[in-house]
């Protein structure tokens, strides 16, 4: 393997909790090379997962935060400048269907709709991927697939995928895991007890009952993880669940109580 | 025909059904090289279609999937610079123009209104490409024809083809295959049995009569494709067809009752 | 005469059927080099009357089909990187201004209003045109006139020529031929019998009348030419109608009933 | 004086019919070298006027169309590259500045507002222009000066000048000239007789009070000057007066109607 | 003091008539460097102030007219090509803060509110100019400080600064000089007689109450300086007065007749 | 430690009064690396915090005024021209992530919510940062750490941090300190007494109950620093109140009294 693509290999074991048949799924899916999607909310596990599938594949990962900036040349590639005139340097969309990585274009709604579409042509049967400023077609390695994640409580009018995107892909839903496994992966994350990381998800799922009722989002798994790496410190319970569950999601007074009082019941 | 256009030939015939007499139509187009554009929803064979006419008619077929940052440059060419200064490359229209392709302007509503307008010289009389930047004029091969796609759903204030634009073209129509045409399709495309191809054709048939009522647009061939391709890997049918049939479309939880029950009803 | 402008020369008489005074006044107006505006709908045949006209006069004719993304370099010209460093291009119109060349301007609507300001001072008694990046003032050769096309059917809020730019042009109207001049525009076009051509004609009389109607545009010579043309390859006239006269310009039900209606009656 | 600002020399006196005391005041303006507004309508003689100062002051004129793409640097200058690396361009401000010249910003508000803004420390006692990029600040020569053109019809919410930019020039009314003085002009201009001429200058000033009833602007002197030279040529005064003072103008049927009934009254 | 710095020391004694405390406060304000906003509306003096305070403490100024297409490189410096690669170019902020100049940002709204972003770290106690670009960071000269205008009566919804930029700035207010102030100046800066340049201010204290009422602002001194000018060289007060004062601010009949009755008053 | 990072190391103690457990919560928080946000008004004391924590830390301090402007690439790097061709130049947020800096991203919310996408993945579990232009992945140095300032006040419908960024930080509150303590920074920073220095924080006290009525933000601790800074000077102290209190932060007549009795009532 060329070294370009050596440094994407995901070395250790990521850990992941399976919550069902999540895994059996996606590997028939990569098996056909079915483009991917990813639905969940934010912090669920959507990019634990896609990293540990391509470590139990043993592929290359290439992962690429979507922005609306992003243009095509971004992820295709573009001319350099070089002591010997122009270099052509390619993007990671190209380094991964040329050399066999899975491709994963995370929270793609944030890319421009049509910015997507370059896409398209790695979907279909073709499977080509034109670099048309090259002027050289680029046929997908054998290996390449392509994974995007995708947060539905995100869709706004002016951001969705369009249709004729959408269908290029098959899909598996995410969410926060069940107490127990989501008790199990903050205690394994962060050292403390299980009775504490039990605690913590509590805490979690009023705060989730909470969105749309003035939080935009729940309480993620990412976050609980984050209070208790505090606690294992030594910090009070009380003070890490402000400082990483309540301040940093709201600065309205009301909402702040109530989740206040939800780490109160519990610390 | 020198490399630069010899790997735009389509070297093996694409799998393509014929459905009415738009096989015959599409070549007295050609024989006077008429422009053409192909309308119809997304995922119903428009591509395949043009790919296997482009064998068929044993010329170069150059596709370019339109967007909406698509400046002229990316269809026309531009200057790059060089060890010795500064080099014109060629657009993907300005390849088909010189070589003799067909060039296939995919989704093309996608393109600024304004962008498109650089293909009017070469769909009029004098089938001519101006490279302003360049200073030259390219007079078209005789075998180069234009092709763009339409997809009339998706017409909006905002992007539609000008009037002065789709005069320059003549149209053909397509729609998803008749009952039988689709199940044949679906059956070669993924080696599921026929029983099965008609199953899922019969649930997409059901979940087109959705477009328009809480749908954007119906389950496409391709989507068929996709579900039995799982369901040969082994993957259960229910479980192929959420993945792909029912959560890439989809997230709201009516729709996605009504398209489930569609499944169950067959499988 | 140089060969850069002399690509533009028109070699071959382009057929042109003279309406009325159309040809001497714009005689008229070459004569004291008066800019001239081309008024009239889609597909009329005002570019076959310039080119009719460049080939009268012997003038090389430079045309130049406007966009909104067209900016004054893109008319004007700019410096391009070269081995020995800078070398100014000239852009189509200051080649035009230079070596004293038609400039036709087409569509020049879509041109950025602010954009069309650089010919200003071409269209007045000046006749300059400034390269102000070069710092070189070009004085218009004797021969160059400025030529713009205009569709009054698209004049929007959003875009329209700017008074003080309209008022620097002598204007003609034009607008579809009388039945019996289109008739013989379009049998000696494409081979079909007068006969043919005639009820041709007649469909598009119907269907100019349904312009405002649902139509944004009536059907146009050009597009009768095209039905005329797959006619003579033996495609039925009934499927090259709705081929190139019909699906075309309209996806709406009820407007597509009233133009298969209009050929009916006639094939 | 260089060749570089030689090239902007008015070497012939250009044909200016004075009306008021407008050639005095100017000259007492250029005497302090006060920054000049000139405002008037479109075609109304501004620029025939500032191209005849400057051949009574002997002053080089550089002419600059405005507009809405104008950058700064097109203004002040920028660097180009070169075989030896960069050199620096200096724009037609810089140039006037620099050599002196009279630097006309013809049409001015059609400039961003905010791009004008370099010209204040031209007209104020500093007479500087900060040329940024290159890190130099030039001192105006003394014979330089600032002179802008403004059609006070034009103003719009979105495009007017500041105030603070306003404040900085002294200013001059134009308009059209009087019936006698305007028929000398166009008599003298394009020969035709007092007589043809009278009825010319009689036909705008009907249309002229049209003006916010259905037309944006009068008809102009340069517009009669049109329709002259055509006669001049031998075309139908009637034809003459359609092409040039009725179909560039308006396209509304009413309004062509009023001004054919205004032609056909004098012709 | 190096040349690149030297051209920007004020050499003469700009005149600068005191009009109560601001002198002293001034230079408070520069002993501990404190950034300055000067407030007040145009043309009442606030650039002669700091070129006035400039020359009396010995510093250079730099003086930067802030438009809405300044980018944050404007102010702070830029790579250029060179013969030998590329070359880093101070801007006129990073030059000011390298070499102890005083840096004037004049009609600082103009500016968009995050271009001004970049001069935060210069205006706390760390006085410091990241260069991002280049990597290095700025420690400023001594001798450096910050100035910015600012009119009152310009902000509006879409410009004004932030508040957070507000906060880092002392402010000092001006105003149109008293009557006999006003008076002194004028008649010193264009050698009118007291009698006239008395006249003058009040006639334009008549039309600065009518600010607000039609007038977007008042008469400023610089306006007055303008007409005092032309009656030195001889121009009829009146003619001066309506070249100068009446016609650059406004085309409303109405509001040129308050006006005019103003200068009639008085001359 | 390599000069390129050497010079962001804060070498002196900067003066921070500690409030609560701010400290020891921070340093907790690093021990895990955990990103940081700190919330707060205006000139409240967070930037002199961060240098403080830096400071006590040993860690050098990168420090980026976010704004609109701002794109990825000011943030992560790009690629300069040099004599032997391109030389790739690492941004403020890779310097921080390769050497191991706290990188302290100011205003962040003025940047546009997309660029900061790219913080994303060095705020999860891979802390990577991807140079996609360069084709690098970037592994985070063991000190690097992310912290970013966030004004709750700021808040608007067009700019607010999205969710899946917040929930990435853990969060401090900051707000103006108690009176007994910004009575104490205020004489420590500036010199005046303590009864001087009392008396100046009475007046913020007052001010800061305009909040929201009138005000956009209260006056704050840096203000009052600079007040003492004039007083110190000599400036009276009621001058120097108007000019660094009052002034800067309003225009409105009424709101100027209000702020101006505030002051009366204590010198």
């Amino acid at each position: 393997m060329s070294p370009e693509i050596d440094q994407y290999l995901v070395r250790n074991m990521p850990y992941y909790r399976t919550v069902a048949d999540e895994v059996d799924l996606y590997e028939a899916a990569y098996s056909v090379r079915m483009p991917m999607m990813l639905k969940g909310p934010t912090g669920c596990g959507k990019t634990r997962f896609i990293e540990y599938m391509a470590w139990k594949l043993g592929k290359p990962l290439i992962t690429v935060a979507c922005n609306e900036d992003m243009t095509a040349s971004d992820l295709v590639g573009r001319f350099l400048l070089d002591a010997s005139g122009t270099r052509w340097q390619d993007g990671p969309l190209a380094i991964a269907a040329r050399f066999g990585a899975i491709c994963y274009l995370d929270e793609v709604v944030e890319a421009r709709q049509d910015t997507t579409v370059v896409i398209h042509p790695l979907t279909d049967a073709r499977r080509v991927l034109p670099l048309e400023k090259k002027g050289e077609l680029v046929q997908a390695h054998p290996d390449f697939q392509i994974v995007i994640s995708y947060n539905p409580g995100y869709q706004s009018l002016m951001k969705d995928l369009k249709q004729s995107t959408k269908q290029r892909f098959g899909a598996l839903d995410f969410n926060y895991p069940a107490h127990d496994i989501e008790t199990e992966i903050v205690a394994h994350e962060t050292g403390v007890s299980v009775e504490i990381a039990g605690k913590l998800v509590s805490i979690a799922e009023r705060a989730r009952n909470l969105k749309g009722h003035g939080l935009d989002e729940g309480i993620s798994t990412r976050m609980l993880i984050y209070a208790g790496s505090l606690i294992t410190k030594g910090v009070e319970p009380l003070a890490a669940c402000h400082m990483t569950l309540v301040r940093p999601i709201t600065d309205d007074p009301d909402m702040r109580d109530a989740l206040d009082a939800a780490v109160s019941t519990f610390f």
